[in-house]
């Protein structure tokens, strides 16, 4: 079932709203993108001819097997969460802005490449504030198969 | 592997630049949100405390348990792909913008509601145009779990 596991980070603290900053930068571990699993979710969740299989794929715009945009935001979550973004209170979003400037191939060794765009306090909720971070997924070439921009809550520290 | 079977619409009739219009809705077939499911993709992709566990859930702001929202998106790709956007071509996203306005819970039966947005034809490409569409996925009580807007490109009508 779980067909990857990505070189974590030493555990790492955790981080509350006053242990952030603008402009402060995070770097994941990585995890290589497996073909088998590519195609098995692909099967699974968006069975399109040029996510399914290297013959299918030659004559599409991708000019070869690519993975769901959606595993290649999977996997990103999968870097975050074991330790690339050490947010006290997990990670949860709840919007988001999302590119895929280029495909995530078989093989293709990824990280995430967080910075923190922007902190914001909460009026109604002192206890936490919201903290949107821009998260490059990049590929063994330091390419860009992923640019996600999402808005996270983040508590203070408990007194 | 595959823990879904969406229940498909009859093989719809593929839809070219010149067949869409603006405000042309589309509904989708079916899908159940199996809980092992849910939780396994979350083991693998998203392996937070509210994706894991009821147990777990049960203090956090969820409130129990709640889909990783990176499979509430693949879900929704799946609805699409199975007939819900019939589009010539397939469906392929530069980008989107996203939102979980609520969580997708276990036994959840989604279906998505997509209207079109925008229709522009490409000057540097003109057998092709781009679509803005905006996707709305809904439970069985009818409320938004997930709504995703998103540009795709679509072919014309081969001559």
């Amino acid at each position: 079932m779980n067909g990857y596991d990505s070189k974590t980070l030493a555990s790492p603290t955790l981080l509350y709203l006053e242990d952030l900053v603008v402009g402060q930068r995070f770097t994941s571990g990585i995890i290589e993108v497996e073909k088998d699993r590519m195609v098995s979710f692909a099967a699974e969740f968006d069975p399109q001819p040029f996510h399914l299989s290297d013959d299918l794929a030659k004559g599409t715009l991708f000019l070869g097997l690519a993975a769901s945009g959606w595993h290649t935001g999977a996997l990103t979550m999968r870097l975050l969460v074991d330790g690339g973004l050490p947010f006290a209170g997990g990670l949860v979003g709840a919007n988001a802005e999302i590119q895929w400037p280029r495909p995530t191939r078989p093989g293709d060794v990824l990280h995430v490449d967080t910075e923190i765009l922007d902190i914001t306090a909460s009026k109604s909720h002192p206890e936490r504030g919201s903290v949107t971070v821009r998260c490059e997924t990049r590929n063994q070439r330091n390419e860009a198969v992923q640019i996600l921009k999402i808005r996270l809550i983040v508590p203070r520290r408990p007194a």
